[in-house]
Order: structure tokens, then sequence, then C-alpha cells
């Protein structure tokens, strides 16, 4: 039996013993040890993504320990310590043949399509695990990723002057990235307070409400918050031959100028995931603590009081 | 006095002697041989252009002969058949620094802000002239430029399947270089069914009304148009990863879907007129006959028909 | 039993019948139908090449039609007409997540490391195999999947000029592949007349043996032969900020000129086989018929005549 | 009459009062205040650099104060602390319109083709000057742009492995750019204890002699040193599809493995001072003083003891 935290019902969830079904051919089983609540888990939650429906175990940001392999994987896997890559891809199309899992034409999710990491233990492949040294830590290597795919495409160099919209987990890694890919000016913009405050503590030079926002000249926007407004902004608050990272996904509306995309010359582009190349950079940066060394914004619940927490986090 | 075809008021064109004012220095004068008619100045001819104002000398695609140049200029310009970048910018700031004069903060063009093209002189910068073979041909530099910026930053490459939305001067120009650049299929989408057909003779592989489009697949798509539904376009029928160019102006708005933008990894550019990198190839390929090699889809006239070949464009 | 070209000693070769070793497990069986010979396979013919080593069967560069498939291979393949990628890759490591198979550090390939196209059937990884109209274009599929990862590094843009050295195979389809990219002026250099008579007919527009090259300012310069004489003629005639492409192995030494690599910002980049996106590229362009329309250039021979054939292209 | 450190003959320099020649159109003059002594110029001190002959006024890494304008200039320039980009170019050619001064056909240096910045006033275009906070850390503006340039071409990413080959002040700047580009580890080869120490100081993961060197799997090496074989050691050292940038400038000989290069798919740049972007970059940083925060690796000398310091360097 695998204890499980199961979203039973709109703004329901209770900790069920679900059985185990057998382990998969070439995948592996891990003792989820940490694993993350994202954004889209707290509107999931809350009945407000059509793409999910109860009963089901989230959980996409984890890491723990290997516990058994099937057979035609490296015996070594078990008992090591690994974050993993909840994406799950086909392996054949155009997209995975050129290191674009994250665009795969049949791409899954663990925490979605299959049971995630809010449970005891989880069932994944075994081309998805990453070792790392400590777990807690290993957990964040999810939201990392995605924020460094970001921040890799927005091709941000030294001396640059960025600006970031939303300070969500997404946008406070983009924003510490941003930071480590040297940008000189870094700015944040966020509706609440708290988390302005927050992003000011990792190292925003400006923190602060959208309406507040004066510059018009970054070199970099990155929205990491998903709405029209949000996406028209960072189209509007870079400078000629700027480039915009849109990776906020709040609602499908994009009302953007597109003259002034076409007479600034701007550039954007969609960051989705991330591809093998992202996760396993994000695992080594975690590893080698070259980044995340703040340690004061999160908090760990045990698997009972899962309910708790997401009603929490909705609260914040 | 210098002969010229002075756009009076909205609709109305008649050719006046204009004094001749004296040569700034850095300057030459170019007698103007071939001049196009832009699609935007047929807006502005109506009106519709808030940026256009009566009356003034139109015309910024043009080529013809060096009659004068003043003191500081090479004396052996004289003579010779240029073709003419109409970009006026100011050599300083950072964009003019980085061979970008096209986002130059005060740019200007020869045309517009300066008397242009449909007189029998024009006084250009230096730096602005380019020899030609001929300057029929060489008249077409500053679309085939504007064209050729677009195909270089969508990044086209020996294989790919294009979408070009618009067969006006600009999407014609872009069909063509789209094959140069390798592009394996080329699809024309385009309201107008007697420039669809041009766009078959211009070797489109499929060339059809926007409704009638069915593929959804393209590496490529360029809108040579500018309204928000020919963006949105664009933006649909890009293959995952595919790279969109917004060229066209004729409405600021854009309405696209932001969250498949992020899903699919798209990416846009705009592009607006050229670089003096972009020009000079633009030259180049014309003078030895690289394109453009169709004939028949112009007409030529003398100035004093000016009004009545706006007036008949329009009718078209 | 295969029936085989067994290469048997230096400088000689034999048909026999080998046994034919069960199918692996995810690989298919192809009736090779038409294999090409490669330049690296007639100098490890004359036993030049210290990494293949008697007796063996050769054969990357081919195509024929699935004739069975082991257990987990979709059975609708049988009948397939297919070209082969050559490259075994072990689908784990960096690059062959990265879509960089050609990199994989534990890189084999049929034809060297395995049983080649030199026989009745050839075993190949059922990832391998791409649909082909005909099998005969379809066998140049890898030597034009080489060309062209070359051409795409090279970035060759509309207008360029570009300088090709050597007209062998990988030579001739660069060349192809140069014009198709859009290159205005493309020269060849070749020592071997003949050759450089079959460039030109192939639309160079200089063809001439190396001492006679005069021009100096090429946009790009792929490397085609790989003598130290040829990668340093590469580097020396491009312009300045131009892009040099190493692709022949006929030498490890290269002597060039660092400080002018400094002073003039060349870049260089080496080109190894391909990725699977060159590999599709190329295999669609041909089954489109938009490449290799020449076919007055090669010759086709029974295997019974493999001997003969090696050494009637050697003395050539 | 211009107190100036006069270069008089091989080991010889000496103040004298040299004739002021008038200011020329278009250019400044700038009041000296701190001036670098750069590698090459130590070099052509002894007579080793076949293209400056004594007598001569060297110095291309300085800032001062602009105390005259030129007719045609903005006078508002005058009194402002400002360091000097000692490129002097054609603003004609492809490279001058491409934003590559760098590259210009008629490059010219302040320092070398003009006299230089050992010197109470020197001459300079306009266009030269950038605003500085303060003249000393403005001096470094020169060298860090140089690095700059070099760590900008190498693409270094988040969470890369970066080797620098040589810790002179180039290297050393090409370290800390390369840390703030997002190296995770940044190792350093040195010949020169001393300076190998002072690598560790700046932040070096590892600083150590060549023959120390293990690790072969860089993702990007530059080469800041110049012999041959600092340059093969680059291309050797970095992984399959690893980047190199040639910086260093010791000797022309660059012996590389040639098919290495190929078979790994190794990149190589050449970099080469620096194009405007970059130097204004270099400049902003200084000024905000995210770079260069280290003190003790310099000492500052009266220009009366020039002789002496390019001697006591020398020793070093
Ligand atoms: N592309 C991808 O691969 C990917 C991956 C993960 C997540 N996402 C998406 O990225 C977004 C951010 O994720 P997250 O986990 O960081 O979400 P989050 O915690 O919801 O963070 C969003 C933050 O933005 C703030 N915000 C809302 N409206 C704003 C506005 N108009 N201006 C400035 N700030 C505003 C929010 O404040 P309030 O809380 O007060 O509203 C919140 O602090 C979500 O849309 C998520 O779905 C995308
Ligand atoms: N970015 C730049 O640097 C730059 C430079 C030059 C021009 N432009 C802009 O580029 C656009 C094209 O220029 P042009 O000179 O080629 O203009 P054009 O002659 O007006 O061509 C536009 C063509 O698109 C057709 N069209 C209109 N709506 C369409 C739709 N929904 N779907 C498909 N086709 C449609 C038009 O047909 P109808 O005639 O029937 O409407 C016309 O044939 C203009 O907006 C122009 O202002 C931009
Ligand atoms: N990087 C890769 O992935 C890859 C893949 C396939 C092949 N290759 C390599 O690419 C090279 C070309 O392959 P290929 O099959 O086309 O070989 P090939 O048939 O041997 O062609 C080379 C051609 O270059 C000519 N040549 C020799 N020295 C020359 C010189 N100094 N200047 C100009 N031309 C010269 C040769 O003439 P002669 O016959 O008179 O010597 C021959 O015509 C080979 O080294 C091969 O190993 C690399
Ligand atoms: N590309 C450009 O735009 C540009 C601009 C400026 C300078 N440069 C060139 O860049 C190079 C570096 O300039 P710099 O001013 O930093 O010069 P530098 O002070 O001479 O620094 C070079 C350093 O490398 C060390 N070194 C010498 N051989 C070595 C080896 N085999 N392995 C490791 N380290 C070695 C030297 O030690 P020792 O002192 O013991 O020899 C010295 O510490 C020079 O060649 C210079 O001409 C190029
Ligand atoms: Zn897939
Ligand atoms: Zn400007
Ligand atoms: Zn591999
Ligand atoms: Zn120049």
């Amino acid at each position: 039996m695998n204890r499980s935290l199961v979203w039973t019902d709109i703004g329901k969830m209770e900790v069920r013993g679900l059985e185990t079904p057998p382990l998969r051919d070439g995948w592996v089983r891990v003792r989820s040890e940490f694993c993350g609540i994202c954004g889209s888990e707290l509107s999931a939650f809350l009945g407000q993504n059509e793409l999910r429906r109860p009963p089901s175990v989230m959980g996409h940001e984890f890491a723990g320990e290997v516990v058994e392999v099937s057979g035609s994987v490296d015996r070594s896997l078990v008992g090591q310590k690994v974050a993993v890559n909840p994406l799950v891809s086909c392996g054949k199309c155009r997209y995975c043949r050129s290191g674009l899992r994250n665009l795969c034409i049949e791409r899954e999710i663990i925490g979605v399509n299959y049971p995630g990491g809010f449970a005891e233990t989880v069932d994944v492949p075994a081309y998805s695990v990453y070792r790392v040294r400590d777990t807690l830590n290993g957990s964040f290597s999810e939201p990392l990723a995605t924020a460094l795919r970001a921040v890799r495409k927005s091709g941000i160099e030294p001396g640059d002057r960025v600006l970031i919209i939303g300070a969500g987990t997404i946008g406070l890694f983009a924003l510490e990235l941003a930071r480590k890919a040297g940008a000189d000016i870094v700015a944040v913009v966020e509706k609440n307070a708290k988390r302005a405050m927050i992003a000011r503590e990792w190292g925003a030079d400006l923190s602060l409400p959208p309406e507040a926002l004066q510059d018009r000249d970054f070199d970099v926007a990155i929205d990491a918050v998903g709405f029209s407004s949000t996406r028209r902004m960072a189209v509007e608050r870079v400078r000629r031959g700027g480039t915009v990272v849109f990776l906020g996904l709040h609602e499908p509306k994009a009302e953007v100028n597109g003259n002034s995309i076409v007479r600034d010359e701007v550039s954007i582009s969609g960051s989705f995931c991330y591809s093998d190349e992202d996760f396993s950079r994000a695992v080594d940066m975690i590893n080698r603590g070259t980044v995340l060394r703040e340690s004061s914004w999160y908090r760990v619940e045990a698997l009972e009081n899962g309910q708790d927490a997401f009603r929490r986090m909705l609260a914040e």
C-alpha cells in the first residue's frame, strides 16, 4: 500500500493508502522525501484547471530515494538520492530526438498524468532521475530548471538590465538566475507586498507593484505571471531590440501592440518546462551550492498536513 | 527648380516646381530615375496615416544618378548610378553604433521626414548611396532589403516549410527570398485573387485565401500584412518551436494566444526596415541578378501620371 | 546465410555467405538495395585507417527494404523502403539527450562497428530508419546529411560568397547545399581536374586548383578535404568575421595562424556526421526532389563487382 | 607643450615636453589622469613588436577629463570625466557599419598610431569618450572591454565549467567576467606562481600551472596567452561541442588537432578588442561597481616613474 495525499474533490485532500501497481519496465520506484507545491496545483485544487480532475495524486517537484528498479534498469541506482524530472515523453518524435522532450507531441507529466510526489512512493522512468546531495534542496530542481530555461532563452548578458514580472517561486528563481547570468540591474514587479519584500531579500534592485514601474528600457523582460496585462507590460518595457520571455500561464489572452513589436524589433519567446540539459544543469547547480542559498522562504510540512498546507498557501 | 510630385491634399497629387534648397554638408544630390510606390504611401495618400500630412513629396524606394556632392564628399561619386537607403539616423546612439540604424532613436526617412524620390532630384546623405548596375532594378533595393531582413531574422534553413501571409510587394519578395534561403515548401496566403496568382507565378507551392489554409506545421511564418488576424494566424500555424516574424503594419492590435506561445515555445520577432548590411546585400543580389528575375509584375509610369498611378493602384 | 562483400585483407574483397545472427531487440533487418562507397572506405581498403581491421563488411551509405522486425518494433515497418542513419548511440549521455547523437561518448557506426550495407541484409536499430520514395536516391541520405550539417553550421545567408575546398562527394553535396542556402557565389577548389569539372557542372561559379585561387574575402569557407594545408586555406581565405567549417579528416594536423584568427575574429567549427534533425531533413529533401537532381556523377555496380569497384575508384 | 612619456629607444623612456598639435575637427582633448600599461607595451618597449618603432608615446588604457573640444563637438563635454575607447576607425566600411569597428579595414589605435595616454593630454575622436564616475577605475575600461568581448563570444551559460589560460590582466578580467556570466567552476592555468595566487584571490576554483591541469571536460576555454601550446591546450580541454575563444597574441603559430576539432565538433572564435557595445557595457559595469571590486592587484605611479615602472613590470 502506498500512503498518498489524494485530491478527492474541489478544495479537499486526504491521505489514503493506495494499491501499488507493478513497476513498469524501464521505470524505477522512488520514496518521495520532499515535494513542492506548484502554483498550478493550487488552482487545480480549487477546480480552476480544466485539465485536472479528482481523484488524483499531485506533485511534480520532488526528490527522494530510489527503492526499487525494474528488470532492465541498472541496479546500482537503488539507494540513491535523486531529483525527478517529471516529463514523460515518447522518445521518437522530432522534438524528443532534438533534445526538446518538453515539446514532445505526446508529453505527459508525473503528478498530472501519472500519480505524483505527494505519496510515500512514486514510479518514474529511469531516465528521469538525477543524483542529488540532499533531497530537500533537490526538490527545487524542477522549478529551478523551469526558470533556468527561461533565463537561458532570454540571452541575458553581463551588464544587462532585466525586468522580472511576478515573484512567485518561478519569478524568484528567475531573479536569482538573472543575477547569476550577469544582469547588473534586476527589477521585480509584484502585486503581493509580502512577495515583493522577499524579492528584495533575494537581491532585486527594485521590487515594486506594477503601477509603480517607471523604467522602459530593459534589455530583457521575463513574464512569470501570464496575464495579458503582464505580457503587455513585458513587451512595452523592453528597449528597442529587446528580448521578452513568456513563462506565465495565468490566462490564454495576450493583447500586445503588434506595430510596436515590428517598429522596435522586439523578440518574444515562449519557454516551457525544460530540456534534459536544463534539468541537469539545475541539479548540478543545486548540488554545487551555487544557487538557492536562501532558506527562509519555504516551510516543510508532513504529508498528513497536505490539505492544510494547500489551504494556507491559497490564503496567503 | 525641382520638378516634384507633391501630395497636396487627401487623394490629390500634382507636379510642381519646388525651390531647390542648398545641399547639406555630407549629403549628395541624386537625379531620381525610378521610384516605387509603397503600400504605406497609398494609405497616406488617402489620409489614413496620422504620421503624414500634406503637402509633401513622398518616395523612399528609388534609384538614380548622383549629380552633385557637397564639399566633404568624394567627388568620384558624381555620375554614378545608385540606389538609396532612405534611413537617416543620428550615428551616435547605441543602435547606430551597433549596426542597427533601423532602431536609431532619432531615425527619419527620406520621403517622409525629407522630400522623397517622386521628384527630379532628391538630397540624401552620402552614406546612403549604393552603386547599382541599372536603376530600374536598383529601385527595388529598398523593399528587397526589408524582406531580406525578415527572412534573415526568420532563420530559414534548407528544407524548411514556410508560410508567407500577404502577397504585396513585401510578401512576394519574402517568398522569393524564402526560396533562396532554402525553403522546400512555401505557402502564401493572400485575400486578393490576382495577387495570389502572382504568388503562384513566383513559385509558391500553395497560394490560397486565408480561410483555405489547412496546414499547421510550418517551421517559419512571416506576416507581411499586419492585422491582428494575420498575426494570430502566423502564431497558430507554426509548429512547436517554430519562428514567426512580424513585418506588416496594418493595425496596432495583436491578439494572440499567450499560453500557446508558452506551451509550444513559439518565437516571435519584429522586423523593421534594414541594417546597412541588409541593404548592401539586397543591392549586391540585384546587381548580380541572383534575385528578382521576374519582370511582369510592375509597370513604369511618368512622374506626371503620379496621381493616376496612386489612384489606379488603390483601385486594384 | 547473408551474402556479403567481405573485406578480407588489404586491397582484397570477396563475396561470401555469412551466418545471419539473431535480430536484436529493438532492431530491424533491412535488405540493402543500394550502398555508396565512402572515401574513408577506400583508404580503409588500402589499410590506411588504423581504426579498421579486416575481415569486415563495410557500407554505411545505404537504403533498402525492411524485411523483418524484432518483437518490440512496430510491424508496419516491414515492407517499407528506408534509408538508414548508421549512427548507433547510447541514448543516455548528455549528447544523446541534447539531440547530438553524433557526439555520443559511445557512438558506433553500422559498417564500422557492426556489419554494414555491402551485404544482402543489414541489421540496424529501429530508430535509424527513414522512409524513402526510392532507394537509389535514398542511399545518398547519409553523405547529404553530412554536408547539410556543415552547411547549417556555416550559417550561410542569402547573398553570401562561399568557398568549398574539395569536390569529392561531400564537397559536391556541400556545393549544392550552399547554393540552396542562398549563396550568391560558390567557388570550389579541387586538385583533381575531372572533379573540378563536375563541380562546374553542379553550378560552381569558379572551380579551380588550389594554387589558382585569388579571392580572400569569402563569408564562409568549408574544408571538405582535411589536410593542414586545406584547413589553413579555409582560415586564410575568409573575410574578417568570417566562418570556417572543418569537415575533412585526411590528417590530424592543422597548422593555422592563431594571431590572424584573433585579429580577424575568424570562427571555426568542426562538423561531424549529423543529428537526427539533419538526417531527417536530408531524407525529406531527397524525397521531395529539391536536391540532387543531377544523375550522371555516379555509377551502379552489383555486389559481386565490389572489389573491382573499390579498385577502380582508387585509380580515378 | 604636452608633458609626455616618450619611448625613445629599446628599453628607454623619458618625459619630454612635446608640441601640442591643433585639435582635429570632431576630436576632443583629454587630460590623462590614469593610464594602464598593457602587456603588448612591455614587449614593444623591449623592441619585440615589429609594428611599433620609437620614438612614440604609448598608452591606450586611460581615463581623464575633457579639457577642450573642437568646433563641431558638443561643448558640454568639457569638464567631464571620461574613459577613452582607443580604436579609431573609418566609419564607412562594412564592419564599421555593422557595429564591428574592431574589424575596420583601416583601424588604428590611440597609443599606437596616434600619441597615447602616457602624457598630460591626449587627443581622441569625440565618439570615443564615455563618462565615468572615477578615472582610476575608468582606466580599466579598455582591458575589461577586451575580456568582456571574449566572454560574450564564449557564450558562457549559468552552470558552465570554464577554463582560463593565463592570469595577466586580460585573463584575470576574463575570470571575473566568466564568474559574472554564471560559470559554476572556473579553472585558471598560469605559469607564474604569483599571478596564479592572484587568480585564487579573484575567486578561481583552481589555479595551477599548465602541466598540473587534469580536467578535460570544460564547456568553454579562453586562451588569454596566445602561444601555440596554450591554444592547443584550450582545444584539447573542452568537451565535445565545447567552445574555445582565442584572445592571446603571443605568437602567430597555432598547431592544433584538426581531426579532433571535427570529431568533437569544437568551435573556436577569435576575439579582438571590442565593439562600441562591449566598451559601453564595460564602462557601465565599472560605474555601477558590479565588477572589479578588488583593489590590491595594481599600483599607481607618477608619469616621471614611467621607465622604472616598465622595467619593474618586466622583471616581475
Ligand atoms: N512555462 C512553464 O514551464 C511554467 C512552469 C511552471 C509555472 N508556470 C506558470 O508560471 C506562473 C508563475 O508560477 P508560480 O508558481 O511562480 O506562480 P505564483 O506563485 O502564482 O506567482 C505569481 C506571482 O505573480 C503575482 N502577480 C499576479 N498578478 C500580477 C500582476 N499583474 N503583476 C505583478 N505580479 C502579479 C502573484 O501575486 P498574487 O499571489 O497576489 O496573485 C504571485 O505572487 C504561473 O502562471 C504558472 O502556471 C509556467
Ligand atoms: N516592417 C517594415 O519594415 C515594413 C516595411 C514596408 C512595409 N511594411 C508593411 O508591410 C505590410 C505589407 O506591405 P506591402 O507593401 O506588401 O503592402 P500591400 O501591398 O498592402 O500588401 C498586403 C497584401 O496582403 C493582402 N491582405 C490583406 N489582408 C489579408 C489577410 N487577412 N490575409 C491575407 N492577405 C491579406 C492584401 O490584399 P488586399 O490588397 O486585397 O487588401 C495585399 O495584397 C504593410 O502593412 C506595410 O506597411 C513594413
Ligand atoms: N566530418 C564528417 O562527418 C565526415 C563525413 C564523411 C567524410 N568526411 C571526410 O571528408 C573528406 C571528404 O570526403 P569525400 O568522401 O568527399 O572524400 P574524397 O572523395 O577523398 O574527396 C576529397 C577531394 O578533395 C581533393 N583534394 C585533395 N587534396 C586537395 C587539396 N589540397 N586541395 C583541393 N582538393 C584536394 C581530392 O582530390 P584527389 O582525389 O586528387 O586527392 C578529392 O577530389 C574526407 O577526409 C572524409 O574522411 C568527414
Ligand atoms: N585579442 C585582443 O583584443 C587582445 C587585447 C589585449 C591583449 N591581448 C593579448 O592577450 C594576451 C594576454 O594579455 P595580458 O595583458 O594579460 O598579458 P600578460 O600580462 O603577458 O599575461 C599573460 C600571462 O600568461 C602567463 N603565461 C605565459 N605562458 C603561459 C603558459 N604556457 N601557460 C599558462 N600561462 C602562461 C604569463 O606568465 P609569465 O609572465 O610568467 O610569462 C602571464 O602571467 C597577450 O598576448 C596580449 O597581447 C589581446
Ligand atoms: Zn516525443
Ligand atoms: Zn542613432
Ligand atoms: Zn550517448
Ligand atoms: Zn571601417
